[in-house]
């Protein structure tokens, strides 16, 4: 059995769908954020962090997405969630996540999470002001450059497609309109009607 | 042949690092960022993203620390890079490896790229103050819960390794002190030892 700590509104929607994609049994585990249950001593245990996703699995407990999701497609083969016969595929499937990661996920935190990196009110500021123009320019890359269409690496579904979607969803709150990005938007809407991403919603008790 | 595209002082000495473990022929092009070459046409061609490490193979280039690492590994089984048949000790590296890429170096960053996320120049030295402090929680997990000693998966060295060697290196400048943390220190210095990573930095013109 395997359990996903998650909250709604984070980035644990990618993992979230993509369990639901692996055809695993899973239990998903709300963390309370408004009660701070990720800074107590009960989830410190699971994740020192202090973060979501973490995914319990009967060798322990995994963090980060990139590597969650990894971990899935790998041990999931039959779910077919990535090119597993390709390294080469693999590493640029990876590379994609590894910039949502770090760059696009870091660049949507500042609108929210200013005090990760400075103690000033007025730099938190500055930095919710950067969010619309920082998105943009992280989705103008991944439409011009990174999005093969239909799916993150052509035609073949991966688990780059729930973490884009997850990513994507943030936009309208960024002050993004998705518009103006037609391959992200397209690739939107397929998202929207993939069982696993409604049963994950469902699950998180988020609309779509 | 392998073309690794780094600069000095950047995270792309720990790519550099591994593919000198790794036994791979290649070669190392430097790009030049004080002319801002990695903002050019030419290796736009090769890194939309302006970034480096970039590394050019037979397939096409792969970006992004973490792919390029865990790639170097699964398609270098005997350089013995990683947990290779133990698909979730493989994550944990991962898991280990996207830490890094998204926390670690995300808060060294706002010490010199404060650009990226605000217009404000107050709002750079704002972050730039916070730099020690986010560093040293930083550290301070890796210390008490994810380096394993002596290196960071246990007794088996991997591509977790150069990685965190490379991110070590920057505490210094980021005003923390090494010797806070005994087995980060011990580890730093493990690594200066190895002839890859004496290597490297001779490829890069760096000192140990």
């Amino acid at each position: 059995m395997l359990t996903l700590y998650y909250a709604p509104h984070t980035v644990s929607l990618a993992a979230h769908v993509a369990l639901a994609e692996s055809g695993a049994v899973y239990d998903a585990h709300r963390v309370d954020f408004a009660a701070a249950e990720q800074r107590g001593p009960d989830y410190h245990a699971i994740n020192p962090k202090g973060r979501v996703p973490a995914l319990n699995t009967p060798r322990g407990v995994l963090t980060e997405t990139p590597a969650i999701l990894a971990w899935l497609a790998r041990t999931h083969p039959e779910a077919a969630l990535a090119p597993l016969d390709d390294e080469f595929e693999f590493a640029r499937m990876e590379a994609f996540n590894a910039y949502l990661c770090a760059t696009v996920h870091v660049a949507h935190a500042h609108g929210r999470r200013g005090e990760r990196w400075a103690d000033d009110e007025a730099a938190w500021e500055a930095m919710k002001k950067k969010v619309p123009d920082s998105m943009s320019q992280c989705f103008e890359l991944i439409e011009n450059d990174f999005l093969a269409g239909p799916w993150v690496m052509g035609e073949a579904y991966s688990v780059a497609d729930p973490y884009l979607y997850t990513v994507s969803r943030w936009l309208e709150g960024d002050g993004v309109d998705i518009a103006r990005f037609p391959k992200v938007r397209a690739h939107f809407a397929a998202m929207a009607t993939r069982p696993a991403v409604k049963r994950a919603l469902a699950e998180q008790g988020l609309e779509g």
